[in-house]
Parts: C-alpha cells; structure tokens; sequence
C-alpha cells in the first residue's frame, strides 16, 4: 500500500455568500464540509485511481470524529489516524458569489504532546512495514518538533520505504537535509528555499541540499523536474481553467504512483502533470474528472532541459 | 423550573485576526468556541442567578454533540434538547484586532423534518408539566412551520405557564396574535412589526395586537415596558461601553425571573436594566459581571410613561 502522512489534517468548511462585506452580518447561503488537510487529498486521489492507500497523522475533537466519518464515507481509504486530545482545526473558506474569489481563514491545529508524538512515530514505523512508498504532507501542528519531517523521512530510508516530501518552510529545509527520495516545492516555496526564483537554477540548488530529486510544481507552466536521470519540464497543452485547490496535491498523488512503479521520469511527470490538469476541472480538491485525466495524458508535453547538475 | 427554548442553536465560534483583508487567505491566531443561541445564553444566566433551568430545542451532528458537552462543562443547565438528524449549524464570528470591528457568519441551521418538529412538541408539552415560566427564543431552523410559536404560546397558555417570546419577523408576528404574556422585541423587531420608530406607539401598538405586556429593548436607552398596570421605561445610569451581544438575552433572564415571582413591573425591569448592563461588561454572552449587576441595582432609573393604551 501508499501510505500518507497529514499531520496537520482539517475540517474545511465552505461558506457561500451573496458578497463579503468586512463588519457587517451574512446569512450563509450554502455550507460544504469535507476532510481536508493535503495528505488526505492526495489519498483520495490515489484510491480513485485504484491504489491501496493508507492515511496516518492526527485527528481529535468533535472535528476529528467529523474528518473521520467523512472519510470513511467518501472513500475507500484505510484511515489509521491517531486520536489526540486537541481537536482538529478547520478551515474556513468564504467565496464571495459576486466576484468568485476567496477568503481563507485557517485554524492553527491542536497542540501536540511530546506523549502523542511519540506514540505518532511508534504508529508510523510499524505502519512503514507494509508501505511501498511515503508521502509526508503539509504543515505542522503546533507542539511538532520543526525537524519532524526530517526524522520522518529518516525512518522511511531506514526501512527502505521511498519517500516523497510536500512541505514548506522549516519544515521543508530540515527535511530536504535527511535525503527524502522526491521533494514537490511550488514556485514560492522553491523561492523561499533556495532564494532563487529563476526555476530550473532553483530546482538544482534544492537538489544540491539533499533530496533524490526535485518536481517544483509552476502552476500553469506544468511541472519541472531535477533527477539523478536528467531534467524535464512537462506541461498541459493549454492553461486550465478552474480551481487550483488540490492540484498540487494531485500532482503528488502521480508522482507517488510513479515511485511505486518506478515509471521512467518523463512518463511519471505526464501522469502527474495530467492529473494535476483534472484536478483543477473539478470542484474540490481531492477530486479529478476522470475523462479529462484520460484525454490529457496524450496531450502533456515532456521536454528535456539542458542536463540536471 | 424555568424552561427556554431554542429551536436554532448554534455552536458559536470566534476568530481574531490581526486583519481581516478581503480574498486574502488568514492564520487565525485564537480560536474560542461557545454554546450559542438566545435561549442558551438566556438559560446561562438564570443558572448563574440560582435559577433551576432546563433548556430545549434541537441539536444535531458533531457541532451538536460540541455544543451540548460543552453546556455540560459550563453551567448546571438541564440538557432537554433533542437530536436531529442535521447538524447544528456554527456561527463565525471574525474579529479584526486592528479596530475591533466583527465580520459575522452565521450558518442556516439544520433541516428539521415534520416528524423532528412533532416530537419536539410531545416532549415541549410534558416540560411544560413542571415549568413555573418558558422563553420561546430566536430564529426558526429550515423545516419549522413559521406558525411555530403561535403553536408552542398556545400550548403554553393551555397548561397555564406563563410564556414569553423573544424572536422577530412573520414568527413574532404569528407568536403575538396566540396571546404570550411578554414579547420583548428589540427597537429594529418593533419597528418591523408595528411600521413605527417612535417606541411608547410602537410598544403600546404590538401590546394591541394580542402580548399582555411589551417590553422593548432601546440599547443604551433600556427597556421600555407597556403593562396592563400601566408604562414604564429604565435605563442605567449612563451608557455601558463594552460587548453588547447577549445583553438582550439577559434582559429576558431577568424578566422571565419576575414574572415567575410575579416582583412588581418597576421592580422587575429595575433586576432586567441592571442584568443586561452587567452583560455588557462581560466578555461573552451568557455571563455577566456579578459585582456590577449588584452595583446596577441601586442605580437604574425607572420613570412612569403616560399610561398605556
């Protein structure tokens, strides 16, 4: 099985609004819920592509429960959250109908225990025994040690687990030092990173730093590539229009897939960047519109950069 | 006991954040969660006055279950609120730390079926059994027949408790015309259901159309009464600065206790005025300052007004 990691899960909520209006009072027109948190969307992802998919992280609260019983009915993935004290945070995102943008307003996440954390590694090492890859996602909970990931990433190699990191700043400095497989930066990440906001430079300097290698995902520019076998960028025919939510993620999920399978670099960035496409046709992130994937995955061009660093 | 009712609970939740900017995405940095509705505040601070109270209503899914457990922890309410199957909807309340200003939320509620809402009146009939007095409190959940509290003052009248109803729109209107013993319309609610902004016509206008008594909260102004034993206002001794939410409902705490022990007018909105000013001063709803309301006691002014209609 895939095993992700979302150690900062999320109830995200969706409020619709006629129009956003600082200091006044707003009657919701429409209310959404859904099990958030990047790691749970890339194993939806997985599972809709038929992988066996496991979720570890944390979970607690009458949010958790919530998480949970949502998840467990959306999907066919094996929920091995730990129970903590502290409850789950959410997210809230308030679309004002009139524009369409968004106003995001993010908990912080429970504090965890120094006891929790332990229990959480204990968990996350046994659960390793059965995984053929490792996706470690997102942001830390406060009471997480900064160099989490980077112990994280260190047991996967230990067991012989491939390992593919999604994080950001300290986070992601400290884990790229203990050689995680595949780091996926987007473009200010990869910035805050390195310094850099020149790509490909950028995408090698973070090589350099100690991942297997680098997919930085662009956005629209699809995704570029640094690996020990050389550097690609792959992108979709077009610019898509939709919502970016969970493209990222998708983008991940493909990428994961590919590390299982050890699928040569420029079919495993088609998969991911086609998948990443779909993505932003549908309406919440976690999801893909399936005739699309299909219909993009002849569509992705692959070019090869001048040779990776 | 005194028995409130709160149809549309909520649970309330507050953000602040340094700023709010629209379409921007926001960490929150704290995050209070609270049991909300009028009715609850209503029940919060009789219990605090020694009262013996039992709340009603719905409550439904995860944000349910939060909010009765934490009821629970908070006051020696008695928890008579039935489960339905929808969830409990949340309010959000965005707190700009910069200027102090609320940007507000609030979800619809719940779904109740027809089913939910004729249980709810078998089991609101037997409380009324053991009830001295009942505050029908706030908005009706989708589901509720708008004549919902012309029903529940009926079946109130019939069992010969005293019943007094708090809410606004085509429900207070339908509520007035079953014969409440006291409504207690704030200065906006008078002026929708009477058409007038002038509040002694106002007051002695919504007395015509069926409430033995009116009492209208003006804010600052206090509460002005129209009785059968004749019109009084009470005001504090200056305006109270400090959080206005919930001092309505500490209004209806105190009138709800006088009318159980059936306390003179003057006396009565004297206990009402210096409640709902203490109110002020406390952080939340649901709680007052105890050492001010005893101080506002000696202090608020009641003045006869040209006898009622």
């Amino acid at each position: 099985m895939i095993l992700t990691v979302t150690l900062n899960t999320a109830l995200d909520i969706t409020y619709r609004v006629p129009r956003l209006t600082p200091h006044a009072s707003h009657r919701v027109g429409e209310v959404t819920e859904r099990p958030g948190g990047k790691g749970l969307n890339v194993a939806r992802v997985l599972a809709a592509l038929g992988r066996s998919v496991t979720v570890t992280g944390f979970a607690g609260g009458a949010t958790g429960a919530a998480l949970r019983a949502q998840l467990a009915e959306a999907s066919r993935v094996r929920d091995e959250l730990l129970d903590v004290a502290g409850p789950t945070r959410r997210t809230v995102a308030v679309v004002d109908e009139r524009t369409g943008d968004t106003t995001q307003l993010n908990e912080p996440g429970p504090l965890i225990s120094s006891a929790e954390w332990a229990r959480f590694r204990t968990s996350y090492e046994e659960l390793l025994d059965s995984a053929d890859a490792v996706a470690l996602c997102g942001s830390l909970p406060p009471g997480v040690p900064v160099g989490a990931y980077a112990q994280l990433v260190r047991a996967a190699r230990a067991a012989q687990v491939p390992v593919l990191l999604d994080t950001s700043g300290e986070p992601l400095r400290r884990g790229i030092a203990a050689r995680p497989d595949v780091v996926k930066p987007n473009a200010d990440e990869l910035a805050e990173l390195t310094g850099s906001h020149e790509p490909l430079r950028a995408t090698r300097d973070a090589r350099r730093r100690g991942a297997h290698a680098v997919v930085a995902s662009l956005g629209a520019d699809g995704l570029l590539a640094a690996t020990p076998d050389g550097a690609w960028q792959a992108a979709p025919p077009a610019p898509v229009r939709g919502n970016p939510t969970g493209a990222g993620d998708s983008a991940v999920a493909g990428l994961l897939a590919g590390l299982v399978d050890a699928t040569p670099w420029p079919r495993r960035l088609t998969h991911a960047v086609a998948l990443s496409a779909a993505t932003v046709l549908a309406p919440v992130a976690g999801e893909f519109d399936a005739a699309a994937y299909e219909d993009f995955l002849a569509k992705v061009s692959v070019q090869e950069r001048a040779s990776a660093a």
